[in-house]
């Protein structure tokens, strides 16, 4: 008995294709975006893993890269949850800045530290920005545990007690479960996973569009460490380009 | 102190376009049906109607329906529940046939009997037939509650459970609520709801993608009987439309 996991980083957004530091900011995904999560749900449908409940963040990008990809395998109508602990990692101020010119004014060391450092979150975000997420409703019984900045330590601490909550007891009812969401919140659970240390984690990327699964055992441990990529060789290529970003 | 029910049936589904009984079978929305379900999504906005959460039907086209209606006013984040209870009426044996050669071969008394009458279903569906949703696992747990025909009085059997144990308690929250449904369980609900006889629900005909307002009294009657369209021109001509539908 093993219990399925399929892990989707939603497709190409507006603002990735524009190189800006997005975060919390709900944008868009793009067409090309749309069709990384076709795509995404045909591997799923090929490969027969259609997923009995979903789990997404809530933003915009997650939700519709789930919506698309459950809808070209045919579960667009299984049961969804929607939690904040699955969003990406709030990007504090540099949140609406962009990548290549926030790399030119800090340089690359500050650059790096804020993009992959473990524990060292960005300066957190001005109440009155434009890009904050002060008075969104979605929020608002977030309480004090509403973020204005995070580092990938804070994006765990948030996200484990959702996964022990929510996520595992369907796996635990052997569910297959399809976890729609960001590069940080996957990267969170990855960790989880496969036991990865603080440091290598930051070396770490997940594709986008690309369905990722997990076969657990009864103790929730990989049965092949770092999962299966549906599409493997998609995969490697699009992590390279990933770790190329804001270069 | 009011409650707040929005209702609002899919936009223009591809067997709509084709003139042929739906159902139960789940097919999708056109271009003018996710057209139809913006529109729907903008008035809500600029109604300031934003639901806190949303009840569907398991079918594609009612699911579409308010996924872009949601996106469109920027709730595409809220609680989503869905249920077979908020299906279309099952059609039966009538399912993937088309309506102006039913009218043609039958004749007019006996299409509109299938069509409007009250208490009287089609012929069931055979379980073989490609139209019959046996072994569909989105009904694996329905047993002997699966329909194989239905007339809208099984309808309201089937629905007002679930408007009992599932939406009237959001109501009772305080939540403003989006049941995104189907023409025949939502006039199962607005008979319900304004207290129509058997006999003249019959004429009743909702209009697709025009969002449908009640205000709820304490006792869960409408201060206003049968509701407010949001856009009451574009409802009054769309449902003389649909009243004429198979002619």
């Amino acid at each position: 008995m093993t219990y399925t996991l399929v892990l989707l980083r939603h497709g190409e957004s507006e603002w990735n294709a524009k190189n800006l530091f997005t975060g919390w900011v709900d944008v868009g995904l793009t067409e090309k975006g749309r069709e990384e999560a076709r795509r995404g749900g045909e591997l799923i449908r090929e490969a027969d893993l259609q997923p009995d409940v979903l789990h997404t963040s809530l933003l915009r990008r997650a939700i519709t890269t789930a919506n698309i990809a459950l809808d070209t395998c045919d579960r667009h109508w299984i049961p969804v949850r929607r939690d904040w602990r699955l969003n990406e990692r709030h990007y504090g101020a540099l949140q609406g800045k962009n990548k290549k010119e926030t790399l030119e004014e800090f340089g690359e060391e500050q650059f790096m530290t804020w993009r992959r450092s473990f524990d060292v979150p960005p300066p957190p975000i001005e109440p009155g920005s434009e890009f904050s997420e002060a008075g969104d409703p979605r929020y608002a019984d977030l309480g004090d545990e509403m973020p204005r900045t995070e580092c990938l330590k804070d994006v765990i601490e948030r996200f484990l007690p959702y996964w022990e909550s929510a996520i595992v007891p369907d796996l635990r009812d052997g569910k297959t479960v399809l976890v729609a969401a960001h590069g940080n919140s996957l990267r969170a659970l990855v960790k989880h996973l496969d036991g990865i240390s603080d440091d290598d984690i930051v070396g770490l990327n997940i594709p986008t569009g690309m369905p990722l699964v997990y076969r657990l055992d009864e103790q929730l441990q990989p049965t092949v460490k770092g999962g299966e990529y549906l599409d493997p060789e998609a995969a490697k290529a699009a992590a390279e380009a990933v770790a190329k970003q804001g270069r």
